[in-house]
This record gives structure tokens, C-alpha cells and sequence, in this order.
């Protein structure tokens, strides 16, 4: 059965996208941790991120590392974190969340209620930072 | 003033080596969110993670990349998890968490209590692992 990211990379489910190659897609998370926290996948149905073949590996995340730096320019924060974790939806994925402070990184806590306004807006705003 | 970080590359402080090479090291963390949680850092002092330049970027992704695999084999895990953060040791570095459950990599909770002898006994068998 597809995984919620196979359907959002055919289109079946829609998404708010920041950027697409031809192998990755990022787009908003929609019960985020703080504002303008992502998703990066790579089209290919990979459970785990490091079964991913080396040159992928380094390409999904030198991928990551330019939304890493929209996402700085656009949302105010201290850092953009990384995270892979994996133990809920079984196609690999990179969360990269704008951080001020540890609990913005914290999977364990209420997310933050966001509307898809701003989530549309957001993701136009990132984009114009690429 | 040196980090922490510094201070172990540099052989100022100990730490349970598991891997390095003239640019990178990774060595346990004593007080680890789960048994072989394990920091693996760039000997460049860079703050931000995303202000290594790409090639060592990949490079040190994919030095992350063996030791997790190294890590899997040793530690009975679902997966191996990678959090960047960086809002409290200003020296960038990548933690890789043992993962079976979702409590794992929560930053927030109390930290398991480890001995330095099992710490010792786990370096031994991931680097066995490598």
C-alpha cells in the first residue's frame, strides 16, 4: 500500500510545496513543530534513510541544505534543525524545523495549531527565499 | 574559549572513541538518550551545522552513515535516528540515537544513567561493528 508521501509525490494528495527535483520533494509539514517546519523525501519508496544508495544520501541532503538556508532567511529562528527519525511513516523523510529553543524540536509535544493560509503563505515565502 | 568539543579533539578531555579521521570523530555520549547514542563532529570548529561547506557537509553525512550502520548492528534498535540541533555546544555536531521508540530521541526527558564501563564495552563493539 503507498505510504501519505507516495501520494503526495503522484499528486493524489496535495501539498504545500517549497521545491522538486526529479529524485526529492519538500514540502510544509501540516501539524508542524514551529513554523516553517519540512518535509524533504526522496520519490524513491525507501523505508529506512540509510538504505538510501550513497550518492542519494549526500543528494537528498545537500537538497535539504538549500531549503535548510530559504527556511533561515524566512522564518525568524537560531538555527534550522535536522531530524530522521522513521518509526511512524514508512518512507524515509528529513523534518527540518526553524528552532529557537529544544522544545521546538520536541516530536513528543501538542503541535502548534497553524491554518492553511498560513501555511500556503509560508510556503511562498520560502520559495521566494530559494 | 574551546568547546568541549575542542577539548576532546584535541585530547584535552577522554571520550568513548568510536571512529575518526583527520577530519571528522565520533564518540559516545555519556548521557545518552538510548545505549550507543553517539556524536559524531566535524574537528573544524563550526557553530552551525549548515555552514560546513557541501563537500565536507556530504562528507561528514556519509562518515554518520557507516557509524549508523555500525550502530544497528550492535544495539537491538528499529532504526538508527539523526537529530542536528545545535542550541547548546556551539561546535556543530550530528547525534545518531539507537530509535525503537518514538521517546527515544526526546531531548527533553531525564537521560538513561550509563556506567563508564558498559560506555567502554559499547565503543568496543560498534567499533568491532565498523
Amino acid at each position: 500500500m503507498p505510504s501519505i508521501f507516495s501520494k503526495i509525490i503522484s499528486g493524489e494528495l496535495p501539498c504545500y510545496k517549497i521545491a522538486e527535483t526529479d529524485k526529492f520533494l519538500a514540502f510544509l509539514d501540516i501539524t508542524p513543530l514551529a513554523e516553517g517546519h519540512t518535509l524533504v523525501i526522496p520519490k524513491q519508496e525507501v523505508d529506512y534513510f540509510f538504505d538510501l544508495a550513497d550518492d542519494d544520501y549526500a543528494a537528498i541532503l545537500l537538497f535539504a541544505k538549500k531549503i535548510a538556508a530559504a527556511l533561515k532567511k524566512t522564518i525568524p529562528c537560531r538555527k534550522v534543525g535536522i531530524t530522521v527519525i522513521g518509526l511512524e511513516v514508512p518512507h524515509a523523510h528529513i523534518h527540518l524545523v526553524p528552532l529557537n529553543q529544544m522544545q521546538d524540536i520536541n516530536f513528543s509535544r501538542p503541535k502548534t495549531p497553524i491554518s492553511a493560509e498560513r501555511l500556503a503563505e509560508i510556503a511562498e515565502l520560502v520559495k521566494g527565499n530559494l
